[in-house]
Formats: C-alpha cells, structure tokens, sequence
C-alpha cells in the first residue's frame, strides 16, 4: 500500500482504535492509536443529536446536468451552497463575503489549493514559480506542489529562509497547522502572491478577532463542521481572472464537483447559520459545542497528558477577544504541537514507548523534536491518548 | 470567462435552448441550441417516472469520517459501491469485474484519466512519457494531458503517426467519442501501455459483444445512467501497484470522493443491476428505455435531419450481436460525428446557417469538414436540432 503524506495517510488497516476498545489494563497490550491525521470525528455526536434536522433527501432525478447555474461564473456551483457559504461567514464574522467577490467550490480545499497553484502561476514565465511556506508548515504542501512535476511551479521550502529574487507564491495558513499560531506573509516583498489557508478560522478553534480579506482564501466543509467525508472547500476569491481560472482547472480536473456533496454541505452551513442567529430557539450552537469541548480537551490535554512527566512541552497561546461570542477566549487548535526535551525524537519517542502513531516534526519543515498530534479524534480515542501521554516516561529514544 | 475544452465546455449563458421553448416560426429569430456539449439529459424523464424507488437519505451524522473502508486499498471507496459496480457490470456482462480486479473511484472518469497518466509515468523516466491517441479523439485527452506541464507526461498527438521509439501510453475509446466507432490499439509495441476510456460500451450506444477484459478501464456515471451531476467514475485495474497509484493521485488531488455521490450511485447502479436480474416484475429496464430511446433518435436523424439536403453524411456502424440482449443490435452512439461535403467547415455551417453550436473536428485531431453533434440532450431541443438540420443548404460557410 502506498503510504500517503497528505493529512489522511492512508492507515495502516489494524492500527485505529476501534470505538468498542475499553481501558486497558496494560500500555504494552493495547492497540495503536493512530492519531497522525487530522480526521474530525469529535463532531459526531453533535450531529447525531441533531438527528432529522440535517437530513437531505435526494430524488433520482435530481442533478441529472454538469451544470448548476450556467450564469455563474463557478458554473458548477450549487446556488444553495453559495448562499449558506456567504450567509455563515456573515453570521460568524470570520471573512469578509462582499457580493463582489467570487466562491469556487472544490473537492475539497484540497483541489482548491491545486487550483490556486495552476491560477497563479502562467505558461508564460521562463520558470516554474517558487512555492513557500514558514515552517512549520503543513505537511502537504510539499507533495501537492511537488507530485506531477509541473512546469508551471515548484515548492521552494521554508518562506523564512527564501532569499530567491523570483516570483513566488507564499502559502499562509492562520491559525496555523501544525501549530496553532495566528500568522501573516513572513516575505512581503512587490509582486509577491498568496494563499491564505484558513481553514481553522472558526469559533471553536481560535477567537475571531476580524474578518479575513485576503486575495485567495481556502476553507474546508470538514475542519469547520467535522463532515469528513463529503469533499467539498470553497474559495473565496477578489480577482475574477483568478477565480475562473480556478474554475477552469476544477473543470479540467474532475469536470467539477458532485451536486449530492454540495446539497449537504448547504444544509448543514445553513443550519448552523440559522441556529446561530435564533439563540433563544435552542441550546448551544454548533460553534458554543464545538469550543466549549475543544477546551475541555485543551484543558484535559494540559492537566493530565503533559503535567505529570516533563517530557513535553506545548506551544502558549495569547487570549483574544472574540467578536463572534462577544467573549475573551483561548485558542484550541484542532492539532496539540509537542515538543520533547532536546535530543529526543518526538515521533519515535511515542510510537516506542506509547503505541501512538503522530506525525513527526521533518514532515512539516523543522526538526524531530517536535510532533504533531491530533485533537479531532472520538473520545474513547483522545481519554487513551491521554492516559498514554500521562505515562511517557522520556526514556525510549527510538532513533 | 474561460472557455473550455472539455467535455463541457462552459456554457455562454443565453446559448443553450430553455426546455420552454416552442417550435419556431422562423430559423432567424431562434435562440442557439448547444449540442457541442455531452450533457445527458435525455435520461432525466425516466428517472422521474423512477420516482422514490431511486430516492437517497443522509442523515446529519453519516460520512464524517475520511475513511471509508481502510482495509480496502481504494480506502476512500464506499462498500455499497464496489458491490454495486460489480453486480451491475456482471449483469451487462461488458466487463470483467473478477474479485482479483481493483476498483477505484474517482470524482468522474476525468479525475480517473489523470490518475491513470500520473499512475503509468514514473518520476525515474529521462523524459516525459508519450500519450497518443487514434484521431479522431475525445477532444479532452490533450489539454487534460498539457495543461498543468508535467515532466511526466506529454502530448504526443495521433497514435496513426505515432512513430518514435519511447515509451508511449496510448487511450483507447470504445466505442469512440467522437465518432461511435469500436477500436482497439492502433500501437502495439512491446512496453506500451493503454488506457481503456469504455465510458459508452452500454447497451443503449452499442452492442455488448464481451467482456472487456483490459489492464485498465474507465467507466463513468454520467454516461452509464445520465446522472452527470454526480461526479463519480470508476477504474477497474489489473495490476496493484497501478491501482495504488491511483489512490494516491486521488488522495494528494483531492482526499478522496465524496460519500454522498457514491451512496447515490450505488443506489441507482444496484437499482439497473435489479431490475435486469428481474424483467418479470416491471416493464422496460433502463437499458432497453435508452436503446429504444437512442435508436428512434437515430432512425430520425437519419430520415429527418440527414435525407433531405445530402449537405451532410454519417458514419456507418456494423450491426451485431449483443448478449446483453440477446439480439442483433445496432450501435446508436451518444454523438453524431457529422461529415459535410468538402470544402465546408461543418461546424462554421452548423453555426451560421442554423444556430448550432457543435464541436468541429479539428477539436478531435481531424479536419473541419467533420463536426460532432451531441444525441443526449433533452426532446425538445433534439426536435429542433432535426429540424434545422433538416433545413440546412450549406449555401453558408462561415470560415
């Protein structure tokens, strides 16, 4: 099997914890958990709970055309998911959704980000373009950029470290993956381009402090709501010539994006957007869930998973305020960055030692004391993970 | 807005007939119709009269995962649709499906095609590989093979004068867009390898003589049912390297399918597959309403829109035996591949005398005294391609 290095790595089949595992009794006997990727199944119950409510109901024939409004410029664009991707950002505050400005739609961001290399770049220039970002940076940029060998761009690495008097595209995802950190462009130099990845800027992840207005900016129906599996990102773009070429490439690549995904995804923006605006109707939103369990987990992670050995350390993060909840909160990044003491290898440290397959620091640009940790996974899943981290002694180096 | 190549080529917004539309009184006043296109709405009423028995539920809570089936290698493909594939092609009996074959799915045939370049090119090859094709070809093979400049692959234009001695993938298209035509390779050299677009070896276009039986063959929803909306193709691969390697391109391009458009294609896939297996309990299958619908199209543009101004003639196809029916069968393929008398640019006449935008031949790899003409489009706007073909004089040639 090939060994994927985007954030779902394809796992290894018996290396997930399966929901029926019970507290074990020894570390030594316990399955693998594998908590490397950054699958969002926190959210589950939530939407269980919500049962009928965002239930969708397709006809067979219904979405018989390729096309979904030939006078749009995204012509594969479901109508309903444009108005719930716009109406949800209005509610939440978290970007800037002006009628003037362009969403495409995508097989997730992931194509989206594709898409924006191809319509930033031009057949026209003498060189691929350079495409950077400050590490730690995600672990996928470097084989999305690099896998077809295109001509038209190449992943020159780590932005802080780019002295090149070239074109190039710099890639800045806010709050950041791996690390939570809230960042801007580290080059700013004329004519420089960006992508600004935001797809963890949302309420129960970090506080939404203003509304993003970059160029090009990526989302992700799966980091937002936990809806994994139904593969649909949006951009949100300000240069038309940029978003239909970012159109023409989804075009070109998959003739664009099913409309059963883009339905879903509809329904259930629209239903946080409609249950955020009628507080009094209901209980928490999904955005209070969502924060108040991220923090509990945050609060858990830092209390028992990292107190009690000192082999660890966690990135700190500054308390803003919130214009979203109209409170001062906490970041609680979907992903816990972890450092060990010097000379240690994260990674191996707790593969070795605790059966916990992370995602070491080289995959995203910095050394290997640092591994990154998801904090998405179900419960029964994360209480072990704790429970492993709480027994790490720091004495295994699995070099 | 860009305009496109493919398949699809994105729409001039008032260009396309509006099903309210009424026979005319004048040629001159009419609005264009857009047969350059594939969109296979000619289906759409059957599965109306389908009604809920093809109908799809997704509750809030379902596919939130990435993973599908991580003990699968296609760890994104949903169970629900191997199984259907499997039966469904066992039933048509036109292609072998054994258990030792791959299935891998894809966000439509078209992401599957750049799967399958990306999957038999290797990064360890001096130069780019050769993709050839017999003209005339679907015209989406060479901008879906240059358009991102990969050092992998490159165009290499008509398999027919294919001679250098390096490494070449050759597509193969049976029955052919654009001409209906039953092929196998052209190029047999030792090492070359072939991709199998079989998207319209159905039993509505053609007779199923065997089972196709290749390394690698793509199949794709929309022209098997006509749900074009729903982006969702399929590969069935010999080799598990080439098969894993597909994964892998579909999982650095876009983490998967989404669960949504596979559970419908399941759903409608399993429906054919039962009716087939069960021709006592209702009237027609889908596939005996297609082939009455898609020949009584043909019996009329041969009478209607050809006989009467001898501007234009058609390809002539052996009628065969089909197993799938029991019958001999003629070949009533997805598109008319229309010659005009030379001299004329067919696709300029269409345009200029009649308002029909068609896609001319030299699209395909051949002259522009050819122009194919979509048969998939809904009655009404079929009725009027008929009729303004009918009238047609070729006393314009719109150079």
């Amino acid at each position: 099997m090939v060994v994927g290095l985007v954030e779902t790595a394809v796992p290894a089949a018996k290396s997930t914890v399966s929901s029926a595992v019970k507290k074990p009794t020894t570390l030594s006997s316990d399955p693998i958990i594998n908590v490397a990727r950054g699958d969002p199944t926190i959210y589950e119950p939530y939407w269980k709970k919500m049962g009928d409510r965002c239930k969708v109901v397709i006809a067979g024939d219904e979405f018989m055309s390729y096309f979904c409004n030939a006078m749009n410029l995204c012509w594969f664009l479901l109508p309903e998911l444009d108005n719930a991707i716009r109406t949800l950002h209005r509610v939440v505050g978290n970007a800037m959704v002006d009628d003037d400005k362009f969403i495409v739609v995508g097989n997730g961001s992931t194509q989206l980000f594709h898409a924006l290399l191809y319509a930033l770049s031009s057949p026209d220039m003498p060189e691929p373009i350079n495409v950077v970002a400050a590490a730690p940076f995600y672990s996928s940029y470097p084989e999305e950029t690099k896998f077809l060998r295109s001509e038209l761009y190449k992943w020159a690495g780590d932005a802080n470290c780019y002295d090149r008097d070239e074109p190039y595209i710099e890639v800045v995802t806010s709050p950041n993956n791996p690390d939570g950190s809230i960042r801007g462009t580290v080059e700013n130099r004329e004519g420089g381009k960006a992508i600004h990845d935001v797809a963890y800027y949302w309420p129960q992840y970090a506080p939404i402090t203003s509304k993003a207005d970059h160029d090009a900016m990526l989302f992700t129906f799966s980091k937002a709501t936990g809806h994994a599996g139904t593969r649909i990102g949006w951009a949100i773009v300000k240069d038309k010539v940029i978003a239909a070429k970012m159109v023409k490439f989804i075009e070109v690549s998959s003739i664009g994006v099913s409309r059963e995904a883009q339905l879903r995804a509809a329904k259930v923006l629209g239903f946080i957007a409609d249950d955020c605006r009628n507080p009094d109707v209901k209980g928490e939103n999904f955005f209070e869930y969502g924060r108040r369990l991220m923090s509990e987990r945050w609060g858990k992670l830092r209390e028992v998973g990292m107190k009690s050995n000192g082999v660890f350390s966690l990135p700190k993060y500054p308390r803003d305020y919130c214009k979203f909840t109209g409170e001062y909160t906490d970041s609680n990044p979907a992903f816990a960055w972890l450092k060990s003491k010097e000379g240690l290898n994260c990674e191996n440290l707790l593969r070795d030692e605790s059966k916990i397959i992370s995602r070491g620091g080289p995959s995203f640009g910095v050394d290997s004391t640092y591994t990154r940790v998801s904090m998405l996974s179900r419960d029964v899943e994360f209480e072990l993970l704790l429970e492993r981290l709480a027994a790490v002694k720091g004495t295994v180096n699995g070099n």
